[in-house]
């Protein structure tokens, strides 16, 4: 009976849409937008390899928060089928950013927005039609994954007569961010709207997403993990949010120092916490947050001290803007400050590269 | 037994904030932004008034989108607890816009965002602290309540020593704002982050919601439900987006002549769709939109040949700025898409009352 019912809602989708539709299998395309490409097909590393990351890191990591798929098509339209592991999140996400996926299409030299895949509420498995009726010239397609949930299915639905050829290698340049929620994507509405991947978009550089929501703490196994990539061309530390005011002066330094043994010359970027907007009112919290950025700071400069010319730090000022209207709840990003964060650390970045 | 633990826990919170509190119940405050003062506290209409009105609109109506407590005080904190009908919302959405509060402090002549009030995650009764640790300074308190849930208990919890005055007419100058989804909210990332509300705490013009998401095609009750709005310094008329192209033409010139009948001079703002932008790749929703927008500017250019000199038009035109990137699902704005609207709508109304 389920059986019937899906091949007449299958069919009856073919001709709504006007188009047969074929599902390209997992095996069919490459999730980009990994530190390296071992380990699960979703996740962000392999977790057998550094099993020795802390609990929270590990679990953050199985969330494919950054990766992506890209290929060539003349579809004139993208259904999404997939599953994942977790039906809910925060209060302070919605389910197209935990849950559902983020589809741009390439105009010229520009990405843009197209469509996303809303999830099923309180399902595992979701179906949605993520851009349907446009015309069938020959395009760039860019799917960014959940930020928020484990993946453990995923087909893309093209016309049955339309082309699609998988790409392996998007961007250029390999910049690899470490950090908190912020980085990792609270509270951006949707996958594609985090600071590392709307500047990846802008600039081609290739953001590889490592925030692990409230984890990032700077422990030895996080250097281990990150001292493995390959062919950095910039590391972005921008961790303070979560280490407390003691871890910061304990672990900065190590940490440094442990990733530089294995990558002597590549730039890395420090940048300081943005000022939580609820730490303009709680003065327990604005005092937190300036310790924070302090002893960030001052760690920053003894490195500089003992002779690293590569490292470079990006102060917190007005990483959110100046109205204190930034964020969702006080401490996460919504779009808007986003895409303030994205005006500040792109230059920054841009800035390390053409010095070079 | 849960007596005895309610009374630890609130022992409990008030040694964690150094603070007793006391909670104001909802006789102890004015809940402000309705159209007239009649009907059910946590409502933004009487639904026995107009019980004519189509379900969906009486529906959503019920949510208190725009609605907002004002009072003057010294706490040091403030902490919210109250009861949503709702526990759960659309994909789209967040818990907090949907079901949780946002909180903003006067500091000089400026609304300055302070925290939010955080919902229980698939409960109807929900406690948190918006803001603590402030100075005791005396000042105006401004919260605003959920976009997408009935709110059935609200009390507000402030230190037991502080001064508490209810505030009961906040905003100079009162504009209707009839609409659909967009105005009411979807997908703002707090209650306060509306188009309406923002340019609220902007101009001190206050800022009617009517937004009644996806069923904004005025119908005559609802023309029935506006003719009756007192003192009325501007009606807008953001609806286009929920109507059909031919619901535009056959109900347009009718809607507003029945409001004209009872506010023959008052200005009427209409507001073409923003341009959603799925309709950047899918010709048919490009062609729908299009010619909404069409039929809604010839109405208005009939209306204007009838002598309707108090009668505006808003052009769609980058609406949600020109990058496509302004809305959260492609059709329902981010905070990106609506501070874009703030920028061209605000002006469009501060014209109008400039040229009085």
């Amino acid at each position: 009976m389920k059986f019937v019912l899906f091949i007449i809602l299958f069919g009856l989708n073919a001709v709504l849409f006007g188009q047969e539709i074929i599902y390209k299998t997992q095996d069919s395309f490459t999730i980009q937008g990994k530190v390296s490409e071992n380990g699960p097909r979703f996740t962000r590393i392999d977790p057998l390899k550094y099993s020795r990351l802390p609990q929270a890191v590990k679990k953050r990591l199985a969330y494919p928060a950054g990766l992506f798929v890209h290929f060539l098509s003349n579809t004139t339209q993208v259904n999404l089928q997939w599953s994942t592991k977790e039906i809910s999140h925060g209060v302070n996400m919605n389910g197209i950013m935990a849950r559902g996926m983020d589809l741009y299409i390439k105009e010229g030299n520009q990405w843009i927005f197209a469509g996303v895949a809303r999830p099923t509420d309180q399902k595992q498995v979701s179906n949605f039609t993520m851009v349907k009726n446009r015309d069938n010239s020959l395009r760039e397609f860019l799917i960014y994954l959940p930020l928020w949930a484990e993946v453990t299915d995923m087909k893309i639905g093209i016309d049955a007569n339309a082309s699609f050829q998988d790409q392996k290698r998007l961007f250029k340049k390999k910049v690899v961010v470490y950090g908190s929620s912020i980085v990792h994507g609270a509270s951006a509405s949707r996958s594609g709207m985090t600071y590392p991947a709307i500047i990846e978009r802008n600039t081609n550089y290739q953001l590889i997403n490592l925030g692990v929501s409230g984890s990032a703490k700077m422990e030895t196994e996080v250097a281990d993990m990150l001292k493995d990539a390959q062919d950095v061309d910039l590391f972005i530390l921008d961790c303070v949010p979560n280490a407390s005011p003691e871890e910061i002066t304990e672990r900065t330094q190590h940490f440094v120092k442990h990733i530089r043994r294995f990558h002597p010359k590549t730039p890395i970027l420090m940048i300081e916490s943005t000022i939580r907007p609820i730490s303009l009112f709680d003065h327990e919290w604005n005092a937190r947050v300036h310790q924070q950025n302090e002893r960030f700071y001052n760690e920053y400069q003894q490195l500089k001290a003992q002779g690293d010319v590569n490292l470079h730090l990006l102060r917190a000022e007005n990483l959110l803007g100046s109205d204190n209207e930034g964020t969702t709840d006080g401490s996460h990003p919504n779009d808007l400050g986003f895409s303030r964060m994205v005006n500040i650390i792109q230059p920054a970045i841009e800035a390390i590269f053409n010095d070079e």
